[in-house]
């Protein structure tokens, strides 16, 4: 096997994450690099950009304009949510042998690695030397094979910042505050804001994530316990919490008090979870108990200007990997993985396996991550802080209490 | 008049800021440097300290956790929401008494400068020689007489670094994003938005603030302009937008299609913004139009790890300023305030005014900062600027296209 000569093609899709432009930045410099590789183009809008025809010349852009493009967050080749039909397959193949294409880059999640692994399926067919390889980016943290994710690390850290600050928000004014966090298949993301617990009686005081059935008498008990002990509780939450009979919390239809159907929006998961809190917590607490919900929404995959230092570095250096792969002569086609080294200190090494195993697949989190209803165990955090970046300092009066002159 | 030996009592109230606490040690500085003041008290959970003594000696603290508190979101004494009643005040002024406190510094926005005027009131009353003074902050920026709010400039930062991000991640993906804001009152942090507006077609498109009145039509016009100019729109929009009869869309109780009432939310006004655009504009565009609604909530106030540099230092200097103004033997009551310098540099200095131009009362943006139904004027940008601190860089890719060889 060996590496032919040819142009490279970068394509991005699916959502965006804050580091995924790293990755782009990371397969430039890797195929301006690359002895077998002539021109570099991009793909505008990922497949749908092929099929149209719709390229851009990625060897003309400035040093300094990749550097800035870098620290962007979102897809600075835009991006597209497509499963490409065989027909469609078949047509990008046309386009990629018209523009002497023989290194194919697909950045995005498991839905991208499917578009990759059908795309290379047309091509292994008509015999056309194609190598293509699937580039990691998902701050949901779900594909097989991978130790974690490019964009993970960013998100992961986002979530905790809020987390902490969300702790001390609700530690001022008291009540229930509930947190729902993205991820809809597997809990990863929700599960980072266990990293904000920072000792004992801080929030959040529970996690509910969708490897583990969500059922109300549950999460009551579990709240009165928290409340019980510490006149207040944090809950994190996935927007993937479904019951035991599979019905997604988030998007059960109910009738309200009225006999009326509420309807799931954006919304909808914080806003039931908050009303049933206020419902059945409510009478069973002195006072009127404070119930918040908030529901953090886009701004944890595409916040400006904070991000994991480990999870930029690393996101760069994929993209950088990806070119090696695709011009080492070993593999035609697969996904770049992260494989984390034993051993004390952190370390990754990056490797590649076949499309088919990433393709479409989710990766929950292992048993061994999860802990009863509501918590995560101690491996997880190892597993974890690594990913994250520096959290900042947190601080506390150590409250010397005055003697009463009463 | 003079400055009487004594205590100090300080107190938190109202929601947090990410930059409280460095009002809190400021104070907590410039009481210890304080010649004629002895022991600093902190009373825990505002008012509602005093009134149940419970009371913490602050002077024992020691100075390297008090760097880390400063840094650290949300009230370090814990707060209330709470106006005293004239009994209130009568009791929390015995306890000042009883522990000699003569300095009493309330760190709020304006109803805990109201519930600071109303102890003020009872102590002059009573004779009792207090020197009470309002410590402002909210990231509202709503106060009277003041140039700005410390915690403001912070709050306003996260909200551009959202609504960067958001742009890209729009840009990315297409179609209409609409981002709620906090702002019941006063659109000040809605309106920070736009400075993430950092070119022609860049979002935020529009803005939708309090202060001027919200019409569907008008809403939709804006929305098919921007949208047939630039194929995707990102809209900012202040939770206290009200149509001209003064309903708050927010709280709006409606019908859906069903004839079901739906009941508002924490998500209700940006699903119900959302679900009138996919009604009312959906039909209009080719394809299914993208729709997406998140509301920012506490993370606007609480994120940890990241405020604006000028806010935090504004924020420390406040405390001190409020000390020097307590003991300065001019004044023995106020609430303190920034006065911009006039010039082309930003320059600050800390005055007083009486707590009763601030208490109670909200500073809506002026008219001079309006423009049209959806925007605002480049002096409030240039208002706007000084306070934010460092925004991150971003890039653009530049897009050559690749020649054809279809």
């Amino acid at each position: 096997m060996s590496a032919p000569r040819g142009n490279a093609l970068i394509g991005q899709s699916g959502g965006p994450t804050a580091v995924i432009n790293q990755s782009l930045v990371g397969l430039i410099e890797g195929c301006l690099a690359a002895e077998p590789i002539g021109e570099v183009y991009g793909a505008l809008k990922g497949i749908d950009g092929v099929l149209n025809e719709n390229l851009i010349n990625l060897g003309l852009e400035s040093p300094a304009d990749l550097e800035r493009v870098a620290v962007t967050p979102g897809a600075a080749l835009r991006s597209v949510r497509k499963k490409p039909s065989h027909e469609d397959s078949v047509r990008a193949l046309e386009v990629l042998r018209r523009y002497d294409v023989r290194y194919f880059f697909y950045i995005g999640g498991n839905d991208s690695a499917e578009a990759a692994h059908l795309l290379n399926e047309v091509a292994v067919e008509e015999g056309y030397d194609l190598h293509l390889i699937h580039v990691p980016k998902t701050i949901d943290n779900d594909l097989l094979e991978t130790d974690h994710c490019p964009g993970y690390g960013s998100a992961a850290r986002f979530v905790i910042q809020a987390l902490m600050g969300d702790n001390e928000d609700n530690r001022g004014l008291g009540g229930v505050k509930i947190d729902v966090i993205m991820g809809r298949n597997a809990g990863w993301l929700t599960a980072a804001a266990s990293l904000a617990h920072w000792g004992e009686g801080e929030g959040p005081h529970l996690i509910y994530l969708p490897e583990v059935d969500f059922t109300w008498e549950g999460f009551l008990s579990d709240l009165e316990r928290v409340y019980g002990e510490y006149g207040r509780c944090v809950v994190a939450v996935s927007e993937g919490i479904h019951t035991p009979d599979g019905v997604l919390v988030g998007e059960a239809k109910e009738t309200d008090a009225f006999g009326n159907v509420q309807l799931s929006g954006t919304g909808y998961l914080g806003d039931r979870l908050a009303g049933k809190v206020r419902e059945l917590l409510g009478s069973h607490v002195e006072g009127k108990l404070r119930v918040r919900a908030d529901t953090f929404g886009y701004l944890q995959r595409s916040f400006h200007g904070l991000v994991s230092e480990v999870d930029a570095a690393e996101a760069r250096e994929v993209g950088r990997q990806a070119v090696r792969i695709a011009t080492g002569g070993e593999v035609t086609s697969g996904s770049v993985i992260l494989v984390r080294e034993e051993g004390s200190e952190y370390h990754i090494r990056y490797e590649s396996c076949p499309l088919s195993k990433v393709a479409h697949e989710t990766k929950s989190m292992p048993p061994e991550f999860l802990a009863g209803s509501a918590g995560v165990t101690p491996a997880f955090l190892d597993y974890l802080r690594p990913l994250v970046g520096r959290i900042p300092d947190h601080g506390r009066l150590a409250d010397h209490p005055v003697p009463r002159r009463g």
